[in-house]
């Protein structure tokens, strides 16, 4: 699994003060702490916090920079700002992220491409999130689709078919998995399944529990990556576990450790 | 989902000792806690108690009937055991376990159909556990065809794929998930699909977690019983948040006290 921390996001006071404040060391802490504790790459949200979005993002980019060299996505919706950002980072980054428009995946797969860098593709359209599996899986073949035709390789490419939270669409997480079955089998190689995780509970009592044990039904339908708290330890052991028993990851007595320590040693400077 | 307490069995320290002993209480206690952490049926297994097995099942039978009458699944390979106790409690009786073997099969889907009792059919033949996907589902399609051929209704018949510990068969966790997804197709309506989850995780560490994980694997490709332990309470707060997610529960912030309370009501005499 690509574990893209969610913590740097303005929605977390403390990133938000800091984003407000210039504060480098809060910045750089919770980016040490989430690549210790699994993190393959980190989100990178101003958010709400009270500044010039596109300062704030160069901003964060360099302060997290001077700490780690891993993949950092981008997660801003306006165009314009990532065309500004995407040519500092390169290869490093990953645009989070586009809809499924024609029009606006052209743009996006052409600015990913000239980068080398990833693309996070979500299956809405001008309609809003799909209520249905085959409008998902559509939207879905869209991206992939695009994503060839503009020379984007497959790695490259994270398609992410948008969970809602359940308590106000409960049907909507069995469809995501039918949609991720499906979506494996679009290409070979595919390209990555990825989710915002936590959207899934919000405003749910039992947020982690939630989270957690539907991390692990998408990891079985084909999910390899996910936007999600690599600090909740509970979460990175379901799926460190989940990975074992798809045999991603041998058996020893110490797994969880094991695999701790090997993410540490490609992923910590 | 079906849960089958896995408690009263001989294996177990003061189960044996109640079995040997002669001691009601230990056993009804068992199996009023199992009942009131969730349980919808029993298992019954002897062990290695040292006692004449056909007596001390009847025993345990009577002893457990005094308390409950949710179904009671007789756990014991003998046929000859079987044909003697499974009359005595009729539709509340679940035999646990035949083998896909052509003969056997004959003889316990009688024994069953002719009881109303349930069946669990083991997709071993005189080969022992298949290594593959494709063998488990032929003998899956063994069975139930049996079954169809002799009476027994699909919802009487729990086709169990066997999981072997994942320390020894590192593959067989997803071969058994593969094989879940396609039993699930065998017939409309389908048979259960049954496990003895416990097993997967036979002198392994952190037995809970990965007993845990993998029931929310095993259940999003569609297994909907199995015998385990309704003690462990984070094991069937995984199952009840996984069935939330499937949306055979409904979401309230309360929703897994709301599910305890209504099998609570339907289970508890």
């Amino acid at each position: 699994m690509f574990v893209i921390g969610e913590r740097i996001n303005g929605m977390f006071k403390n990133v938000r003060a800091a984003i407000e404040q210039g504060d480098r060391t809060v910045i750089q802490d919770v980016a040490r702490n989430q690549i210790e504790a699994g993190a393959n790459a980190l989100d990178v949200n101003v958010g709400p916090a009270k500044v010039d979005p596109l300062k704030a993002l160069f901003w964060l980019v360099d302060t997290i920079s001077e700490v780690t060299d891993i993949p950092l996505s981008i997660d801003n919706p306006k165009y314009d700002i990532q065309k500004e950002i995407i040519p500092r980072l390169g290869s490093r980054a990953i645009i989070n992220s586009c809809k499924a428009d024609p029009d606006a995946l052209d743009r996006y797969v052409a600015l990913a491409a000239e980068n080398g860098a990833g693309l996070v593709a979500l299956t809405i359209d001008k309609q809003g999130v799909p209520s249905d599996v085959e409008k998902r899986v559509e939207l879905g073949a869209l991206i992939g689709a695009k994503a060839m035709e503009g020379g984007l390789p497959m790695d490259k490419l994270y398609i992410d078919p948008i969970i809602l939270p359940v308590n106000v669409a409960p049907q909507q997480p069995q469809n995501v998995l039918e949609t991720l079955r499906q979506l494996r089998m679009l290409s070979d190689p595919p390209p990555h399944l990825n989710l915002g995780l936590s959207n899934l509970s919000q405003n749910c009592a039992n947020r982690q529990l939630i989270n957690r044990i539907y991390l692990v039904m998408a990891v079985t339908a084909g999910l390899d990556a996910a936007i999600m708290d690599p600090l909740d330890k509970d979460l990175m052991d379901a799926m460190i576990t989940a990975e074992l028993l798809l045999e991603k990851v041998i058996y020893c007595d110490s797994f969880l450790n094991a695999y701790r320590m090997a993410n540490r040693t490609a992923n910590v400077a």
